[in-house]
């Protein structure tokens, strides 16, 4: 039996994706652009297993099975088993899925986001897949694209009818805008909404002010986005945030039925937040709410603990006015003392206690890790290709010179993995690449010169992931693969 | 002292009017269609009185003082005042108003309408104006002009600068259409919403979403309203009415920062609107919202028992299921037992006990007797204008017949006044031409022929017509008018 767990992260996008151009590619019918979440407080968890004993594929979800015959499921299988570099008995073998989020889904979280991401990269490493999955990830949840990255994502729409430019870049990484916090606000709320496959379907059949808002409203905000993200405009992004939510929300409302996900608490936090900007006399904070009841604020780390206590005003929990860290999750924060003058000048209704569920504080972080990987896969490809022809010790000079920053990111992370306790998204692409590298010697009969003293934390993290049990089941023979570089002349990477 | 009393009915539009292009003129950026309802169960009730005693003019809604120097209320008493056909110093009076609803004001009831249209008929009646006051009535409020005519009416948006072409018609009598009725659902809910004026003018500033409505939505929709109201289509006109409330809601929630109307009752009872239409197989009943959470409901005669069952099944009184008159308000109904497998059917969520205030039933009438004067009034200016050379005699007996209908319907109603025990609008509007009846014979030197006998119960409205304050008070001298008639070939009657 092989096992892969990983985690992957949430993202929640500023500049709506809703309607797809093509629902068999999932292609959409515009552009949007999401921050992706710090995975330490909102992720997706997914354990894969295949065994000869199987007999046949399954899934779990948060604990309870569904129907495998999902159409989403079967596409990244498929997907993903198509590129599989696996010995063809184990390739046939049945796979078992479990898969859970440590937030609520279908709660307009974008679950559906992180769990094919994290679906994806388990999969891939499952079946020993290299190379960019965001496009697998697209055929199991469109926006699971975006999770694919880190920081500031954009999803090109793209024209081509194979989908082939529908791909989702980063447009910046977290380090860009260090400042920029992020609270979800969880909201109590039990009604039944409409999923955001049916009804995204029914907007494209039905609304024409969704028509609208993808030819005409979506292409120059998402420019004005970019833009706003670019050159640390807050102001602007907070503006273009809150009202793509609403056109969004708007657009769904068009839709025949109507498909209603805020409810009363979703918009008294509008209210509230409107409210305080113009109270504040500047843009403090901006909504934004996917296809659920709450609410996503995007923020400055300045205001966080002024913000988190005017929340705690106006949306007291049950407790009145404790708020704990079951309350209040993810990065700590010391709530701040309003002055009355302030809340005297918002103006905005007090909800009655236990409108919010909890509060979770978070950032746009760590995946950076995994866009900077493509350099050093490039160089290494390169290498091997021989489309690099300067000595191969330079070569790995130069890539051993990347691998610093995730030294450096394991010492301050504390953990084996870059998951945590066990291997996540960023340890299942990078393990590949590690494991061949040894062949990259034999091949080139030179020294690799690799000081293993000053990568501690990698070397321990090389240990951890030979302990796992898909990399065991997996571990390739560099020996052979050392003759394959060398007595190729054009080796095909892919085919090996 | 003089003192007028007034009623005005409420109408409820299918293709909603928001956003204006002149807000000096209250000219709007689309036509839209209301059905005008049923005075004896939802209407506006405005008292003016004139003194050489009162100090300033001075208005009171719902029982307490509200500021005059309101410019849309100004725009009224300017409007007609400069129409006024008193003496000087009565016309220099200052002018005291009472206004009353018997629904909830400003919880998107359309009360600004009835009230605006109601304002100033009671206006016209105390000043003596006569001829159309529906752009009086738009210069309060704009929906105000549609609440001037019975049954179905469009009001042309227009395209001239100045708003001449901008009025309300008439496109079909609420006869044209019996079958219909309308239930009023007014739901439990506290919270303040922006008001119409403040909220249509930040949509036409900020939501790009109500311009693409305005242009390319409404034009069709409205077109298509009207010929399923002619065709009496009722599958139609239900989709329509939902889809345009729901675009109209979808534009304001596009506003910036949004306005929202509905809350999570509005949108439960959409739901189960919805789900009954689905379980039913066909259209049964169309929900339409205004700037409020009340929904009104159109349906036809034959599903209101079943309509009110579900309603109660889905919705329980506080009291559980017990429906009295305090509940259900307006044309009695007894609710129809509703099968089981319908209830099974029906796919919604039951709410928890009294989220639902009352239920008004009423329908679509009264109106079309105002609409139906204008022929009577037409007849008389041609007469007095010689435009119509037939006998005196012939015409008269011509307007005589058109009487005939307003002695039924007095009768039927089994009140003094059409209004009830008041003067209504239409008793307001009718009394100048009745008033100056006498003075036809004198101007032609022929005997008018009227028999009295076949007319009772409007020779008991010219009684009862005769005895209120404000007749009495402007009551004009008709032997003068016959001698202004009988002198001038080409006479200005407007200026009488």
């Amino acid at each position: 039996m092989n096992v892969v767990t990983c985690i992957a992260p949430v993202n929640i996008a500023v500049i709506k994706y809703w309607g797809k151009r093509d629902e068999d590619l999932i292609l959409p019918i515009n552009d949007s652009l999401s921050a992706t979440l710090h995975t330490d407080h909102l992720c997706a968890k997914t354990t894969v297993m295949t065994s000869a004993d199987f007999k046949e594929d399954r899934i779990w979800l948060n604990g309870s099975e569904e129907s495998i015959d999902n159409k989403r499921l079967q596409n990244c299988l498929k997907e993903i088993r198509k590129r599989a570099k696996l010995g063809s008995d184990v390739g046939s073998w049945k796979v078992h899925i479990c898969s859970e989020n440590n937030f609520p889904t279908a709660a307009g979280l974008a679950s559906s986001a992180a769990g094919y991401a994290c679906l994806v990269a388990a999969l891939a490493g499952l079946y020993n897949v290299e190379g960019d999955i965001s496009a697998a990830a697209r055929s199991g949840s469109g926006s699971a694209c975006r999770s694919v990255f880190g920081g500031f994502v954009r999803w090109y729409s793209g024209s081509k009818p194979d989908g082939s430019d529908s791909i989702a870049k980063q447009i910046a990484a977290p380090e860009h805008w260090p400042e920029m916090r992020i609270l979800v606000l969880v909201v109590n709320d039990t009604s039944k909404k409409v999923s955001s496959a049916i009804g995204m379907k029914r907007s494209v059949a039905t609304s024409e002010l969704l028509k609208y808002r993808a030819e005409h409203s979506v292409p120059w905000r998402v420019e004005e986005m970019t833009k706003a993200i670019l050159d640390r405009d807050f102001t602007k992004f907070a503006e273009l945030t809150m009202k793509d939510s609403n056109q969004f929300h708007a657009t769904c409302l068009d839709t025949f039925p109507p498909c209603v996900y805020m409810n009363d608490t979703s918009h008294a936090i509008v209210e509230l937040i409107h409210a305080y900007n113009a109270a504040a006399g500047e843009m403090k904070a901006a909504y934004t709410f996917d296809a659920g009841p709450n609410a996503t604020l995007y923020l400055l780390e300045k205001d966080v603990p002024e913000v988190i206590s005017i929340l705690n005003h106006y949306f007291p929990t049950i407790s009145l006015g404790d708020i704990g860290v079951e309350y209040l999750k993810g990065i700590p924060v010391q709530p701040a003392a309003v002055s009355e003058d302030l809340l005297r000048r918002i103006n905005a209704e007090r909800q009655s206690p236990g409108k919010l569920k909890y509060i979770i504080h978070t950032c746009a972080r760590d995946i950076e890790l995994i866009d900077k990987y493509g350099v050093i896969t490039s160089l290494f490809g390169a290498c091997i290709h021989k489309r690099d022809t300067r000595p191969l010790q330079e070569i790995v000079g130069e890539i051993i010179g990347h691998f610093v920053a995730y030294e450096e990111e394991l010492g301050k992370r504390g953990t084996i993995f870059f998951g945590g306790t066990e291997p996540g998204m960023l340890d299942v692409l990078m393990w590949p690449w590690v494991e061949r590298a040894k062949a990259l010697p034999l091949a080139f009969d030179q020294p690799l010169n690799f000081d293993k003293e000053k990568f501690p934390h990698l070397m321990k993290w090389i240990n951890g992931m030979k302990g796992q049990k898909f990399v065991q089941k997996n571990f390739g023979p560099f020996e052979a693969f050392a003759k394959v570089i060398k007595a190729q002349d054009d080796v095909d990477y892919d085919s090996i």
